[in-house]
């Protein structure tokens, strides 16, 4: 299955979303995010997905926006704000995601590209990956991505790549937050697929609970996400996956999930 | 002095509160959190507590809620939202208590066990002691417990104990931010009352002051959150304890704390 | 150029601001606070200043309040909450500067005078410097302080240099994230000098637009941070800078910054 800038591939109820424009440094242009964009949104009710990897193909995990595409719209704000908006609702997709997602970074995350990484609920790098905000280099501040960087890692660690736009590496990014886990290249694959699938054996229902709760709570003082998580809890024991869930491991067997 | 699940030891102004039921597993049954509600409640007005050590017998820190219970109280959601109230009412008392709180942790935190440690002010944790938020093995994501974790630690350290269930060492909850320390399990003891005597040398006034104030400003935007403090500064200042301590340390002499 | 109890170094873009009462610890009286005020005020609009480094004489960088005049204002509440007003004022103008801040740290910074590193976008530190936010000590939280501290580290970290008041190395500073890196004493000037000469390479409007966008975006949701961070690009993409760097870049030459 291929949407052109974007290929998927499904297997056992991860589905691999990778950015395929590896020529074109599988830059953020219109085109691209408005594939990733319905992808996104084709995979939210997919039930084969359980699970969601954003990879690239090629060395360049993702240069950011398309320079080119963006000085074609140099003077016309309305285009500028619009394309904005368009990756930052990319971005919230897949923070909103009900499913969750792994970034899979081989390569260089860039601008953009970075903010693809900051914004997967958990990353995992080859030890030669490398990130970057340098948008400050080409005189335009990496704004929109340093939302999802500065929701990453301490703010000096942020302010860093950002005021000087340097390149950062694979053992850096784990060392400030950015990335949850740094691999040999080789082993990339094989630690991705082991995480992706360990969460795949969970219950969907529940792991769309959780993780729409989790960015929700994040945003709130601690009496009101006690409040608001403690109903949320009281949701999840309404449902089927917690009932059979906690059943089963008193009575130390596996559970069966409802949904597979 | 022992409450039942609960064992208090007193010593030199730091009082030690053991969850001890080690058979149980230290799990936070409903009577459990009533005995460490009530003893915090307690605490808070004891002239002779300064510095809380919250600990545990036997090889469990704590299991989280008791799942036996929890399954006896399956379709009756008033009783279990109750039951989430009044275990985030005792994760918020620790956070509100007017006392420092140093969780010692030997063994294994899990679930609202390991929402206890990351809701103390300071943790300490044998290099054996291990944690997790496995909720999402049993379709119950650990909900509140990540109200607490998210506030310890950066949001893919976080989502990742969240969405694998697994277990983490002693020593990546240092690294991550949910320990302040990790030692020689023989040396818990004292690297624990250590830390908890120097800081019941402080004045009692002050550090109910300023502990309250941490957590508030917190939740504040920076402008309001320096208003906020600049106050608390100024009512500090009109203390006794300030006052003495400024002189004391100006002449080159200890102070002496109005309430010792 | 010489202000008194601070001195002034212009080199490239590069202005040092250097706290230069080493016999007075750097200490944060009122004068000191009102000269450091008004050189801030002064550098904003000054053209020939791309980045500020916020360095000091001696081997203290910077003890704090000036407690010998606190002592003197006890009593009156009105001047000790206009002193703090004075502090927290001062802070949020490097906050607020539109140029970027380096912390150059050497010797020890303690109280406000932490605060101050903490309030800097960058920092580094000689190996040999010490950091704490020892008010407790004196009876005094240092409330005001953690305001800074508690938005650079981990909660647990902050609540461990507070509740103890112990000094920490510079090593454990950089690992929670207080400063960015950590150098040999003798290589310190180098590494600050380096870092704020490759930002000063920049296009300052831009740097000022990102400066401001990010600690605006940081009190904000993550929707709102988008819809916020869109329209900052947005404007962004309109100045002369950003124009020039986009095309300077797609035509693989150096950009020529409008105010250079």
């Amino acid at each position: 299955m291929s949407a052109g800038a974007i290929r998927i591939d499904k297997n056992g109820g991860v589905t691999t979303v990778t950015l395929n424009q590896p020529e074109r440094y599988n830059s953020l242009s219109i085109a691209m995010l408005k594939a990733l964009s319905q992808t996104l949104s084709t995979l939210e009710a997919d039930r084969g997905t359980r699970v969601v990897v954003l990879a690239a193909s090629g060395k360049i995990f993702c240069a950011g926006h398309d320079l080119r595409e963006v000085r074609g719209q140099l003077g016309h704000q309305d285009m500028q704000r619009a394309l904005f908006d368009l990756c930052s609702k990319v971005m919230q997709q897949l923070v909103n995601l009900p499913k969750p997602v792994i970034a899979r970074v081989a390569g260089v995350a860039t601008a953009a590209g970075c903010q693809l990484v900051a914004s997967c609920d958990l990353a995992v790098a080859a030890d030669t990956a490398r990130f970057a905000t340098p948008g400050v280099n080409i005189g335009l501040f990496c704004s929109t991505p340093m939302v999802a960087l500065s929701r990453n890692v301490h703010r000096k660690h942020a302010m860093e790549m950002l005021l000087t736009g340097e390149m950062i590496g694979a053992l850096r990014a784990e060392q400030i937050g950015l990335v949850n886990k740094v691999v040999d290249e080789q082993a990339l694959d094989d630690t991705v697929y082991r995480m992706a699938g360990v969460i795949a054996g969970k219950s969907s229902h529940t792991l769309k609970l959780g993780k729409a709760a989790f960015y929700q709570q994040l945003e709130l003082g601690l009496a009101e996400a006690y409040d608001y998580t403690s109903q949320v809890m009281t949701d999840n024991l309404a449902s089927a996956d917690a009932q059979e869930g906690i059943c089963a491991f008193l009575d130390k067997r596996n559970p069966e999930w409802s949904d597979r």
